[in-house]
């Protein structure tokens, strides 16, 4: 029997149409569906719900929750979920549906064009049929198809603008990918998931993220404190190293944490993990209670902690939820 | 005749030693030099000083200007020079570098290592051989050399926190290479150097770095204003998609430039160039003064930005600059 799948589509790219004022999400999720081969729709018992018609530049806390709430209503009647959505913030959509869908029993997966569909090269027939088929695999978890790949949801980093190949799975091995077998899938590289899943949507969204720059003056620190944020992400440079000669950000970025601020350190390099606790201050800082951010992605790192400041204001919880694991976000 | 070259140490990993607090800078040019093999520091004529000593996550704006005065002040003496420095900042030092010294008429290389050049497995020892040779080949112009690859030090970005390809030449082709022939140089990835070179190290360090996150608050940007930042350098989606729906983010940016700030998009994604004009509200923007970052790099970007209001203050001129390649640092 052929499985049930919901598709959701919340527009972007693969649901454009051309416009005077260049390309707008314009194509329900029925027309998208009706561009795909009769071998691939008739191989799926395919339900669609337009829940969204946005760019992803404008999708947000409030249509992350809008499109958890839509998974978490389905997840019983679908034996998976496949989600169109615009290339540019799938990722952070991605990373942060692995935190509010924690635990879920089916396959959820992102998946999107860089061409629209309705373009006779688009990438979006491609990216489809490997997300109806991930989402027919009953492998649980949320995860993003494209360019024949399937990434672990909170591993997925948009690196490329315009290139097919958009999407790199990183510091984790990919969670499938098709070849001349099929769909291939690697089980050990998807983490199982822990109990039930109860929908936890509530998320903060005073979480700021700074990339160092040489030199940036440690005063931003202050600004962000007044203007009530609650956490910090910082890419730092290299595995974790931050100036203090002259410009003390050391000095600020404990007073910060001392302050309640979240704070977690992450690198700028896009590959391999940080590493905070290399360097002689970072040792310091991480007494001060400044929390390392690993392997994980910068995606992953500013929605897991806007996620986690949604849970709780506990600071030993918040330190406990962002230094482990709870979705496969690092190693 | 062995060609003459300086070596400027800064200090960085290449040059440290274990201390009880970890690894810091502690090797003077000369030891450095006395860890080459014979048959290297044989082939060239080598004149060593020690400029700074420091791990390159404090290597700052001042820092760049007496780096950049100590090679403006001897590139009459040498044949080429080479500038050992931290990784974790070296991609911002080549890039600031190539705009302080434009037209420089000699190879000005960077290098350093991820591990102390005192381990015997130190990939110092290559990426030292590699720079020599490249500051040896009579090829202008200021390059970042690491892992068998010579980098246009304004296309370098350092991608990996621990690995020795730490390294890329991002929208870009490599310089140089080195193979079973030597160093292979590719001069057609090398822009002639325009006219004689002066120093122009004059550099502004109000200019902020916003990785831009679903949901950010536009009010970050009077924040900005008030702290009488002068440039902004946005990592927006994709190719330059900002959200406006609720929080609106275009609006604030014109208002912004409108004001006399420097505002320029780039992208998050690592590769591949930006295009602001493809989104009907990046039109706009562009309208109202905002700048396109289009194929630079942000470590590129960011320095440029300094650099050009460190040289003026005129909006005509800082459009100009910012528009048109100055270094190789976009197409």
């Amino acid at each position: 029997m052929a499985r049930r799948i919901l598709l959701l589509t919340t527009g972007g790219t693969i649901a454009s149409l051309p416009t005077e004022e260049g390309l707008a999400p314009g194509l329900a999720g029925a027309e998208l569906a009706g561009l795909l081969p009769r071998g691939i729709t008739d191989a799926y018992d395919l339900t669609i719900q337009d829940i969204l018609h946005l760019d992803s530049s404008n999708i947000q806390p409030e249509e992350w929750q809008t499109i958890a709430r839509h998974v978490f209503d389905n997840r019983r009647e679908y034996d998976g979920i496949v989600i169109t959505h615009g290339t540019d913030t799938m990722a952070y959509t991605a990373s942060v549906l692995s935190f509010m869908l924690r635990g879920i029993a089916i396959p959820v997966v992102l998946t999107g064009a860089q061409l629209p569909m309705t373009h006779p090269l688009s990438d979006g027939l491609e990216n489809l049929r490997t997300a109806l088929a991930m989402a027919a695999s009953g492998v649980a978890g949320v995860f993003l198809a494209f360019d024949r790949k399937v990434i672990l949801g909170c591993r997925a980093v948009k690196t490329r603008t315009t290139d097919f190949d958009a999407f790199e799975s990183v510091n984790w091995p990919l969670a499938g990918m098709v070849d001349g077998k099929g769909l291939q899938i690697r089980r050990e590289s998807i983490p199982t998931p822990a109990g039930g899943c109860t929908l936890r949507d509530k998320l903060c969204d005073k979480v700021f993220l700074i990339k160092l720059t040489p030199g940036l003056d440690p005063e931003i620190f202050d600004m962000l404190l007044q203007m009530h944020y609650r956490g910090i992400v910082i890419e730092a440079f290299g595995a974790g190293g931050l100036h203090f000669v002259r410009r003390d950000l050391i000095a600020k970025l404990q007073a910060a944490a001392q302050a309640g601020m979240a704070v977690v350190v992450c690198s700028q390099c896009l590959y391999e993990p940080s590493d905070f606790s290399l360097y002689e201050v970072g040792q310091k800082a991480l007494e001060q209670g400044v929390i390392q951010g690993r392997d994980m992605t910068t995606e992953a790192a500013v929605t897991k902690l806007m996620w986690v400041l949604g849970q709780t204001d506990d600071p030993a919880i918040i330190r406990d939820y962002m230094e482990r694991s709870l979705a496969g976000e690092m190693a």
